[in-house]
């Protein structure tokens, strides 16, 4: 088994350090961030950047794959007095698609009993936040979403448009208690998945983003998953979602949540599917049920449910382009249609609540009829779909459910909007995921942008997560560097949305990145990038001197041609001259052209 | 002589011929589009799109590079009777930075006696759409524009938001001429550049983007410069921009306007500047003139003119983070600020008009004040040089000049739409040219997508032409794979924005791509594709084999999983069963969840 061990990349970013607050209420939580250094020159403290990387960018951290992170919430989670530990399901050979021998993955070494709520309640993080009740997870959260701001007596100078977005000032774990109660935001926490750093997903929050992996039937292994995981955190992912759908699920899924510093998701029907030799039709309630305790006694931290496709709503899809594009949605429609049977997931969803509410595992309510082509986009089927999800929502909502709505998919961009808008006033503003939206069909190997320019849109309009989409999309399985250039994409997003919704912390990094750049600081501007290494690299290809780091021009104007250079030479002369009254003497009379005809 | 000629990037793209359609008006044009063949079984007909790549993606066509482009327009120049044929301008050696031996990039092999108007007349597209006169260059956009569709008896059922585009169904050559008229698009055509074909930047036309190329000081060579500008072309760039700073630069730029079927543009201070040795304070008028006239009689079809840079702006940059970032804006600031005095550009733009009225040279004034950051965008030096620009547009259409308006540079997405309103409602709907702009300052390494995205959207707001941003964006200069990623990016950016404008031709190439997705043709969704290439070479990293291009799923699900695969099950069962009717009766009573509370 040693061997199998997967090797995972550790080490901290350049100039980067990890640091933790501490909480108030909670003084044992240690919040971890980030913190970029400048150079002594800037004369500027280090930059606070969110951090979702975990302990591997930690050099202090001892990081064993064989033995899973530190099961940091462990103690808050026992200490709540409401949650038992017990012997959990055996695990069958189905759980692994029947893989032996040589081919099994190797179950991982650390086992753990898994815990669930004592007889009648409800452990979700919704539950506490409506019984008046601020977790550690609170805490953590709006310290996190603070990047490590403290209060500020008088109100800021904020600058953007929020469309009903209200992101305070400063975040209060009151605050962070109040959206989870409203159902407005969500903290996807396992209470079998101890190892997460919790995270919040909100439209008043900061953006976040999604990376999927997973193996499939034609691809990958086990070491090169949790490799992925580890990697996609790296840059930035707030939560992975193990789409795994070959053999070992189970056993892979293992290695992975007992490793992961984010919040897992999964499709629970595609393991379900594996169960029945992948043959839809042979789909059973009980095989699901069996399937969701699982995954919940793992510690997935959420799942995505296709419970919004419902028979009559297979019809409207008939004359699609591109008919059923999701494959949960597909699988479900198939189920149906074979047995003509309303969908066996939309009557248990009452009994997937109860399941949930047990583990606190959140729902990602899936849109298995979302569009996959410019033509389908925002069309009958994916909005009588939305309708049921909405309907699904206030039905979680009174278990105590966590929920969220999954989103499409291909919309061009004048059709992005009124997504939004009707997933907020469906679904009573439960935080919308989406996958994308790609702005057109038409550049396949390009995805991660047609998709990156709809998720920098729909997260200004208020998407609460952005599911990342990789340059391989529609072509194939994406190996490490798809995975980072998706991350990186969606990153860019999310923080542009961030800074059109007017975040109050957004802007801080932009700013120390332009005025590094403004000052020829080229290693803090390498440095605060969302990709150092590119950066860097990309640089150094034309000017790859050390002594060029420190030049007053770049290689795409030269010295003669800075305009930066020149700009730092205006500045001083300004000083120096008194610019204001010399111009405004100028001003006067310097008019040339009277305009000609009234232009307005 | 001849081992220097450069090598340039021939051959048709994937299942794809360069066809062309007549005029009706004028029999003897030959308007180039791309017909992309699709699979037999698909059962439909070719799929044209626009096509700006040249004689060079023709394998009929007879590619030397020391002869040039055939020259297409000059009988049609010629027949109009107004022009005249003249000795033209002394090249000297400061023309060329004063190179010399080897170091001197040889002269093009062939010279053209350059023309210009006959005294007094204007000879620019705009002075003949004012007169009446339908020119062979206004109907050859139109066809163009139409991507070869016929105008049909009926309305087009259109889909899209516009914000006060008025695109017709059907572009007529008399609608060419009407927006040609009123200013709201241009043809740059200068009358010493015949090689090019025509085409239209206005916002009722389709999305156009500029790629740049250009030596440096640093770096760079003829024969590189030629290749990308073929390279940028072949991949869709609808102008290039030659921003040469180095020597050698008017050797350099002859290769290019002899070779190139796109409208070059210039800035012509850059040259200028290194008449005079790079110093800023010593450029004169004269200098300057002397520069536009050689480059004029040369064939560049656009001049970007940083008039808009006054004396008074100055002190509006100097408390920003960024400072002037434009090269142009700021040689000229650092001139205003020398002498004390106003910008000589501003002060002879009448003057310019008279030269550029002559070859027909288009403006682009250049916006010297964009915002370098998104802490200066939209700030009061940006609106004040706007509203310059403005009075400027009325100076030079009454001297019948044809105009574009450049635009920013860095803005969040909340303060896009503001420059595009702006600039509509102060430049009296000349058309907008903007770089990006790029909605975030943390990714450089990915400007390309931190712009790609501001681009669509700016496009689809109205913006008439999107200058790229390659990935090397403030690192370093472009190669020729940064080249095609920034122009690749801007196609994907401006397709978007047709899109959502509701262009009518725009959906057609996304829905044969997607029913190509839909019945498993890979080989059409990869020709169908923006870049073939990459898509075909990231499928085949994971299903090489022949036979997976014919295979009813993808390495991403596999076969089990294939939603597509499904949704043709589902599809034929609906045919079979009479969906409608069934699915009503499930219908009936199937609601499960009555809604707990009312969430609307």
């Amino acid at each position: 088994m040693k061997d199998q061990t997967p090797t995972v990349t550790t080490g901290p970013l350049p100039a980067s350090r990890r640091v933790w607050r501490a909480g108030e209420r909670h003084p044992d939580i240690r919040v971890p961030m980030r913190e970029i250094d400048l150079h002594p020159t800037a004369g500027e403290p280090p930059v606070t950047v969110y951090d979702s990387s975990g302990p591997y960018t930690d050099p202090d951290a001892e990081i064993v794959i064989d033995r899973g992170l530190p099961r940091l919430r462990e103690a808050w989670i026992t200490a709540r007095g409401d949650t038992e530990a017990y012997k959990g399901r055996d695990i069958s050979p189905a759980d692994n698609g029947f893989a032996e021998g040589a081919r099994l993955v190797p179950e991982f070494p650390v086992g753990h009993a898994p815990r669930r709520a004592t007889k009648g309640r409800a452990v979700t993080q919704m539950a506490y936040a409506r019984a008046g009740i601020v977790t550690p997870e609170m805490e953590f959260v709006a310290i996190r979403e603070n990047l490590g701001r403290k209060a500020q007596a008088k109100a800021l100078a904020r600058d953007g448009e929020g469309f009903g977005a209200a992101i305070p000032d400063f975040i209060t774990p009151e605050f962070v208690r109040d959206e989870i109660a409203e159902g407005r935001a969500i903290i996807p926490a396992n209470i079998n998945h101890p190892e997460a750093e919790p995270m919040a997903i909100g439209r008043n929050f900061l953006v976040k983003i999604n990376a999927n992996i997973g193996n499939s039937a034609v691809t990958s292994s086990m070491a090169e998953e949790v490799e992925k995981m580890v990697w996609a955190t790296r840059w930035g992912a707030d939560t992975v979602m193990d789409l795994s759908t070959g053999r070992n699920i189970h056993n892979i899924r293992d290695w992975i949540i007992r490793n992961s510093p984010v919040p897992i998701g999964t499709v629970p029907l595609y393991q379900a599917l594996e169960k029945v030799n992948g043959i839809a039709e042979d789909l059973t309630w009980e095989v699901y049920r069996d399937t969701l305790i699982e995954q919940a006694e793992q510690g997935v931290d959420y799942f995505t449910i296709h419970a919004g496709v419902r028979l009559h709503m297979i019809p409207m899809t008939v004359d699609r382009v591109t008919g059923i594009v999701s494959r949960g949605g597909s699988i479900m429609a198939k189920w149906c249609l074979h047995h003509h049977r309303e969908s066996f997931l939309y009557e248990h969803f009452d009994e997937i609540c109860d399941i949930a509410r047990v583990y606190d595992v959140s729902f990602s309510l899936g849109d298995g009829l979302r569009p996959g082509s410019i033509a389908d986009a925002n069309d009958e089927a994916q909005f009588a779909e939305l309708e049921t999800l909405g309907e699904l929502t206030q039905v979680a909502w009174a278990k105590d459910c966590q929920v969220m709505i999954e989103g499409p998919g291909h919309v061009p961009m004048h059709k992005i909007k009124a997504n939004m808008d009707k997933q907020l006033a469906t679904c009573g503003e439960a935080p919308f995921y989406t996958l994308g939206p790609l702005t057109t069909d038409i550049a396949p190997g390009y995805d991660h942008i047609t998709s990156g320019i709809g998720a920098a849109m729909i997260g200004w309009f208020g998407c609460a997560m952005l599911c990342y989409v990789t340059p391989k999309e529609h072509l194939g399985l994406p190996d490490r560097d798809d995975v980072k250039t998706g991350v990186i994409t969606y990153k860019i997003a999310a923080h542009a949305a961030d800074l059109a919704k007017g975040h109050p912390a957004a802007q801080a990094r932009d700013d120390a990145l332009s005025r590094a750049r403004f000052e020829f600081r080229w290693e803090d501007q390498f440095n605060l990038s969302l990709d150092p290494e590119t950066a860097r690299s990309m640089h150094d290809e034309t000017l790859p001197k050390e002594a060029h780091k420190v030049a007053h021009f770049c290689s795409m104007c030269g010295p003669k041609f800075c305009s930066m250079r020149i700009s730092h030479d205006i500045r001083a002369e300004a000083q120096k001259e008194g610019m204001e009254k010399m111009a405004e003497k100028f001003r006067d009379g310097g008019d040339l052209y009277i305009p000609l005809e009234d232009v307005k």
